[in-house]
């Protein structure tokens, strides 16, 4: 038994180029100077049979059209055992619209992120009979899909930027945000796409995993205020930047990892660059700037 | 003054491919042998300055980044003045999560669509204070952008599926479904992804038109079931087949239209094939098939 990744998108939401986003990095991913990537979603199996989608990107019909793994076996099967949702963000749940057509899976989230779906009839397009939605509680282990085991981790994170109202707090730790183990045949990774910031338990966890793939959204905190992007910080935005004291590389210094994988980059992000200082300082930090299509096999 | 079309995505729902499907046209369509189609949308504009979508896509992102007219002018500046919407299926307005990120634009459409909108809150990811949701009555023109006058025409069609409760009435004309009349320089083209039948009120409307594009989704209503892809006919869902007695192409015979494209094709159409019988019958009753990327100056 073994544990098989494939990173369907690598971008945070909004992915690269960004709709209405004239940044370099944007402006070059339309001009074919920068790889585009996608947004963020990974797919994981023991057995490359049966598929676990761990978050429904709004790209989903195109990573899913240009992953072989993925295609259909047949007129309407689909090598699909789930969906599991980290948060109720739009770069992670949109994507469920497009698996509509009368396929069956399971939907597995926390029983909060499954109210926010519940509220909006929208989804009702996944029919309820075929798609069961199964609240799981964090920490309680369940089976996304033969072989696999899987479990929801809290991490500090916030509700979705469409139900903010007044004051936000930024890293709560809840239902709102989780991370996801994923264990098959001894090995043993996490994925966390968003993480506003390193605890002592998160850091207990991680230790000794066998591959973590984990928030790489921004560089720095005020990487979007600089460049005349937005008003926002990563943090208020719920994510922990890449760099500085308090950044990922220095919170991960002492957590002994086999693989270190930073997806949901945003697409400001300097690491984009292959030959840019930032990209070298993550890899050598023993970090890999996740991309659309990178497979890892444990 | 003239008026500028850009067919975003000429597909039907589900798009070319659809992802769970195994039909010959989507297994083509993933290995090359067929072109891909993206989901249905089209943009307009009278200056190539200021542009309207109407149908916001799921495939929305990546139709605006291969499609330079509609790309950022600045850091967050898009050549976007409004989207407008004729129905509430999921292949017209799961691509409004894609316009995210703080940009302003109106969003036209009937009271009724509006209502469905408001119904999820996930839509309120598009801020009220920068894209205000402005209904609109059938018959009543209104400015989406400079320069452009359109008016919304109600048409034979149904709910969306996802509020579908009981019995369904399929062609029923009122708010559900709309096609949209946009004129600029006395010319006149009309937008219709979607119709059940042709009424004589439509086939007087039509007449004299400079364009249309016309709801193609099914070559015949038993497609689907033929192919044991599904159980429904195409007026079951809302549409008439192009061919047949009661089909497009016999119920345009007599209106007389500058010219004729056909939209919102799904996936199982045997018209994508360039080479087959039913292109070439299309093409010999005066229609185009409507391509990602089709442009049309009038």
């Amino acid at each position: 038994m073994t544990l098989h990744v494939v990173v369907l998108g690598a971008a945070a939401g909004g992915g690269l180029p960004q709709w209405n986003c004239g940044c370099s990095n944007c402006n070059d991913a339309r001009t074919g100077r920068l790889r585009p990537r996608s947004q963020s979603s990974i797919a994981v199996s023991s057995d490359r049979q049966n598929w676990v989608i761990l978050n429904a990107s709004p790209d989903l019909r195109d990573q899913l059209a240009r992953t072989p793994a993925l295609h259909p076996t047949g007129p309407r099967q689909m090598p699909l055992a789930s969906v599991v949702l980290t948060n109720g963000d739009i770069d992670h749940v949109a994507g469920l619209l497009c698996l509509r057509e009368r396929q069956a899976f399971a939907l597995y989230a926390t029983s909060a992120i499954h109210d926010i779906l519940s509220r909006n009839p929208v989804f009702d397009v996944l029919d309820a009979t075929l798609v069961p939605r199964v609240p799981v509680a964090g920490g309680v282990p369940f089976a996304p899909a033969p072989g696999l085991s899987a479990t929801l981790i809290p991490v500090p994170g916030k509700v979705p930027l469409y139900l903010e109202r007044g004051a936000v707090e930024t890293a709560l730790i809840g239902e709102q945000t989780v991370g996801v183990l994923v264990e098959a045949g001894g090995k043993r990774l996490y994925y966390i796409p968003g993480c506003a910031m390193m605890t002592d338990d998160l850091r207990a966890r991680l230790q000794g995993a066998d591959l973590v793939l984990f928030d790489g959204t921004l560089w720095s905190d005020d990487e979007m205020i600089r460049a005349g992007l937005g008003q926002k910080t990563g943090r208020r935005m719920g994510h922990m930047p890449i760099s500085g004291p308090d950044g990922t590389l220095a919170a991960f210094d002492g957590i002994d990892v086999g693989r270190k994988v930073f997806v949901h980059l945003n697409n400001t992000n300097p690491v984009w660059r292959d030959d840019g200082p930032e990209r070298a300082e993550v890899e050598a930090a023993g970090w890999i700037v996740g991309d659309d299509g990178t497979e890892i096999t444990l």
